[in-house]
């Protein structure tokens, strides 16, 4: 799968023949997280997204009832070209799916949000430390006591994801991921996890926990989970999101996410 | 009235007092670009503004109706605080008035969107040439064939600001531009005009014209008039702005729109 194009992971995707968390498919190509929503949110949820940009980096907004993310990737469809979705009803969860297409209205808008993956990818061409990945487990996240700011009945507490760095790369690892604007950029918080509510860093909320070593220090970028969050909190009649892991794979490069 | 605060500038405009463009007004606080339109636009223009977030970043909407930006200026009246506006009905100009209370209505929202005053200040403070301020001049603006991404019926060219730099200025120009990513950020063109479809550099669209050195180089920014150009271009119902140089000036401070 190394080498496939984004294309042919979401044709995959729409055959059934992918089932996979995503992470490390088209390497390059940048990720996304989903949410579906019915019109009448759409406002709303466009204005969260604006007005918290670093947990929420829009990439892309589909036209009401169509399918296609024509901005990031053309021809796509948003209904069947994620290996794994979730769809809630009223903040419930319902199931996990492979393909939405008998949830689809024709009322539903799609939002992609930039992720992690694209800044993570940049950490190690520098030589830094991604502990989650020499785990093999997936990257820990927190709830903290940030506040997002709230957009009609959209609100909640901003969610981070914690990546522990030796301390003379702590520096570096802001100055690498900072460029990466639509893709959470820089972290928003170094250290002490109490200052932003994070009591047991050995229990994340979401995710696996990871080794910190002796000297390494933890360091916070806004997460994408956030948005999911906001969500559940608001119990929208209908939402789909993609399932943890499982993302949406763009035609967009990672260099497309930088700040320009 | 140089170091009078933002709640004071508003005051005298609410008062009737101050009918002056704002440059230079309430020294190191944001001003901001203001577009108010019914809410049935509001969607597709808050989407336009994300999908150009460099001539558009916005630094609050307010809920419809209500003539509040609570988030940049708690109190402030949108229809008393700004100096000058100008309204349009479906593209055609209507007047310009110290107030637009008279043509409010309960379905309006206001969008308040960066302007280049932050960046003008950092560039002055770094000891770079700002041509148009030293000609007590306002900036030259040009439509470019730069296409902005559409968003419904909101579309049309990007417009951008020029200064002329000397050459050894040119690189430090954007170091210091490319912090203030929710007023413009860094420029999208450095040198040759026609390359942006600009043919003239002595007849700006709009603004003044400004006098280029031997071995200076034009540079070319995002600007905020690439929103009044869509609106204008959309026709609709009802559209009022702030008159050029008549800005909001808000209780953000320049340091707020770094990128964080």
């Amino acid at each position: 799968m190394w080498n496939t194009l984004p294309s042919e992971i979401r044709q995959a995707c729409r055959d059934g023949t992918l089932d996979t968390p995503t992470p490390g498919l088209a390497p390059g190509y940048v990720q996304a997280n989903l949410v579906v929503l019915p019109q009448s949110y759409a406002y709303d949820f466009l204005l969260f997204c604006q007005l918290n940009p670093k947990p929420c980096p829009l990439l892309d907004v589909t036209d009401r009832g169509n399918p296609e993310p024509k901005r990031i990737a053309p021809n796509a469809d948003i209904r069947t070209d994620l290996p794994r979705y979730q769809v809630f009803r009223k903040g419930e969860w319902v199931e996990e799916t492979k393909n939405i297409s008998a949830h689809w209205q024709g009322d539903l808008v799609a939002f992609l949000i930039g992720c992690s993956f694209s800044f993570e990818a940049a950490m190690l061409n520098a030589g830094l430390t991604v502990r989650h990945i020499e785990e093999e487990k997936n990257v820990p996240m927190y709830k903290t006591t940030i506040a997002t700011v709230p957009s009609g009945i959209f609100s909640g507490p901003m969610v981070v994801s914690m990546r522990p760095l030796p301390a003379h790369q702590v520096l570096q690892s802001v100055e690498v991921t900072r460029a990466y604007y639509r893709a959470h950029g820089a972290p928003i918080h170094i250290g002490d996890p109490a200052a932003i509510g994070i009591h047991d860093l050995a229990c994340p909320d979401y995710g696996d926990a990871v080794t910190i070593r002796e000297g390494e220090v933890p360091v916070f970028w806004a997460c994408g989970v956030t948005a999911q969050t906001a969500l559940l909190q608001a119990k929208t009649e209908l939402a789909i999101t993609h399932a943890p892991g499982h993302m949406f794979v763009s035609d967009l490069m990672d260099k497309d996410v930088l700040l320009s």
